[in-house]
């Protein structure tokens, strides 16, 4: 989907407080954003933010950071979470996720989640899908040596890339669901997506996994 | 599903030049009992054989196995192949799977095929699937070093058990598939069961793995 160009996104996201518009100066020192000096969890394509503003309530003794390349879609984000009352310990910033090493330093973030994230049916774009090995490459670079992925789709056909594709490059798999909302998981905060598809019957595709060390 | 004892099948299987009804004495040597030396791929839990009869026929070059408990089932494979004249590169075997180590040596099998296996819905009785990770460790005995296992199953849960088993237990995996029959997978030689299950619609999980090594 091709997201038109909202000038007041753009002018909204400079100002606003949720946004951290020059996200480089912080790699290596995303506590110093946050009040507390606490662990990191990270959204690559966090869409509306639905899914960091429920966890950052849930968790107030961890940081959030929600990426997203889209300017509208960020706005969208910052509209909810303001409606919502953000929590101190939630930011959004702007960027695209092949470029996540330039503000994430080696080992900073304690977790990576990946919800919905864009299928890219097509094999000629097999390369732009979120769980494809260039970007694990990159994740495994930026991930804590305990640090997970957390990873969910409504997508059969990307969870089956994603499952080869971790198989492929060797990274370790745990909690795997072919069915999230029939299995007796705790403390799944929805997001948008999740809660249009799984209202729908539609089965909602998850896993854990980690570079093997 | 229990099977009924049945009077002919005992004295059939005794008799019948397509079962080895002395399985232990060919421990090491499984390929003495057919005309030539080569690969041999095992089917455990065969069922009525439909799945080992037809790629016995289409791989002339392999010596194939399959390996069944019930009597009375292994007695319906026979049945069943004599009347579509079995090829001779096919044997069965009416055996418990949990003691085949006892039938293979180290390293005899080049491949195992597991079709549709129980899946044991109880989660007490976890331990009676056939990828529960203590046949696995029998599993990676008799393998050869080049050996895979390949295995198919209609089941959701059984298959997102299995990912979750050898996930956990550092097996590598290949070719995972959410809907087989979706795909282009080449030479699929279906089960009596797959006929029906996917007649029906329902997807076909399948995946290759073997142990790392």
């Amino acid at each position: 989907m091709r997201l038109r160009k909202d000038p007041r996104a753009e002018q909204y996201i400079e100002e606003s407080d949720l946004v951290v518009s020059n996200p480089e100066e912080y790699k290596g020192k995303w506590h110093t954003v946050f009040k507390d000096n606490q662990e990191l969890h990270v959204e690559f394509g966090m869409g509306k933010g639905g899914f960091m503003l429920g966890m950052a309530k849930q968790n107030p003794h961890i940081n959030y950071v929600g990426v997203e390349r889209f300017e509208t879609v960020v706005y969208k984000a910052c509209k909810k979470a303001e409606r919502e009352e953000a929590p101190s310990n939630l930011r959004f910033v702007c960027y695209n996720v092949a470029q996540c090493m330039d503000i994430f330093e080696k080992e900073e973030a304690d977790r990576i989640y990946l919800n919905f994230s864009d299928p890219w049916p097509k094999n000629r774009h097999a390369n732009k899908r979120l769980t494809h090995h260039k970007f694990l490459e990159k994740y495994s670079q930026i991930l804590h040596l305990k640090g997970e992925i957390h990873f969910k789709t409504d997508n059969k056909n990307l969870f089956e890339f994603s499952l080869n594709e971790l198989s492929a490059w060797d990274w370790k798999m745990k909690n795997i669901s072919l069915d999230l909302h029939a299995s007796d998981i705790k403390g799944n905060v929805m997001t948008e997506y999740e809660e249009r598809f799984s209202s729908m019957g539609m089965p909602i595709y998850r896993l854990e996994c980690f570079p093997r060390r």
